[in-house]
């Protein structure tokens, strides 16, 4: 049984954004040496998602409006009366889930035609870590 | 270490509809003569979810309501300039999640009581693959 | 390779409630023996969550008021036409998600700083149990 531990740094120029995994995560698959098995992908933070969708900029723009409507920004959320202003953050990623698990065959992700794996910042401008675990034999 | 893969086809003659996977994934635990480990299942397509939920009627009724409300099909996605007309398959499945990952012991799915696996197809009518991955000793 | 399974009860005063799971699932992989791999944590109940998010009273109030915007307590739903009167549970866990799996490294979990395990009730004042399955090397 082999396990493999990676860790990477994501620091976005804007507060909202994604940044496309995939080949990261391809590449951290290749150097554990696992033929067969799982990779967990997440990021180390409760303001970001990693989520498997489509490489497509109108739908990431949608992702944006539409979670904008499900949990506004600007709103007196409880949390704020820590000093903090990232209510919606928080919900966002909900939303958009925490991690992902992908299976591995012949040292490969097992990804469907457009499955691309995303990290989603909600509140970035700082560094960020996104940690990928493989797992297999 | 043993780890098992299966695809198998889904095919739904409706655009949007729920078909339970419990017996599937069972059959493929089986299979895989997995003792004690995990089982991953996810759709390879980004217009569709594996979730865990209860097996009535009503309830996934309920889930084509919601998610009609929280993410009409009807509306101008930035996604539809690409000539698609499925933004809200890629919101609705983000909301069920992708995948599930349950646990296997004594070569079963430790499922609680009401625990159904099922597959949420939101823009079907056509082939699509769910992947299957058994993992354990 | 090494694999454990352990169930706990929880049981909530309140019927909508959040549980802070860390140091149970903290114990669960040092019993375990497991020095790297992972851990999955899910309810064996269709209305109840397992997550990832901040320790924070404000927080966990603002996931209470925002899921009951998303999907309201009192309203129609097609599921109560078979007794039950938990409809927006079923919604709540599903925008909460079912699970976490976590990456575990020289017998700890690898969480972020602010990283915290909750057990989400949408419908307690009865017996739950959730399952930890921890699996590695």
């Amino acid at each position: 049984m082999k396990v493999y531990s990676k860790k990477i740094i994501i620091h976005t120029k804007k507060r909202i954004d994604f940044v496309r995994l995939t080949d990261v995560v391809r590449k951290a698959v290749k150097e554990s040496g696992v033929q067969d098995g799982i990779v967990l992908v997440n990021p180390m933070h409760i303001t970001a998602s990693v989520f498997v969708n489509d490489n497509e900029n109108g739908l990431l723009q949608d992702f944006k409006n539409w979670l904008e409507k499900l949990a506004p920004k600007k709103f007196d959320y409880n949390h704020h009366k820590t000093g903090e202003d990232n209510g919606f953050s928080h919900l966002w990623r909900t939303i958009m889930g925490r991690e992902t698990v992908v299976s591995v065959q012949n040292f490969e992700m097992e990804l469907g035609p457009w499955e691309e794996i995303f990290y989603g910042e909600f509140d970035g401008q700082r560094d960020k870590k996104v940690l990928i675990k493989v797992l297999g034999e």
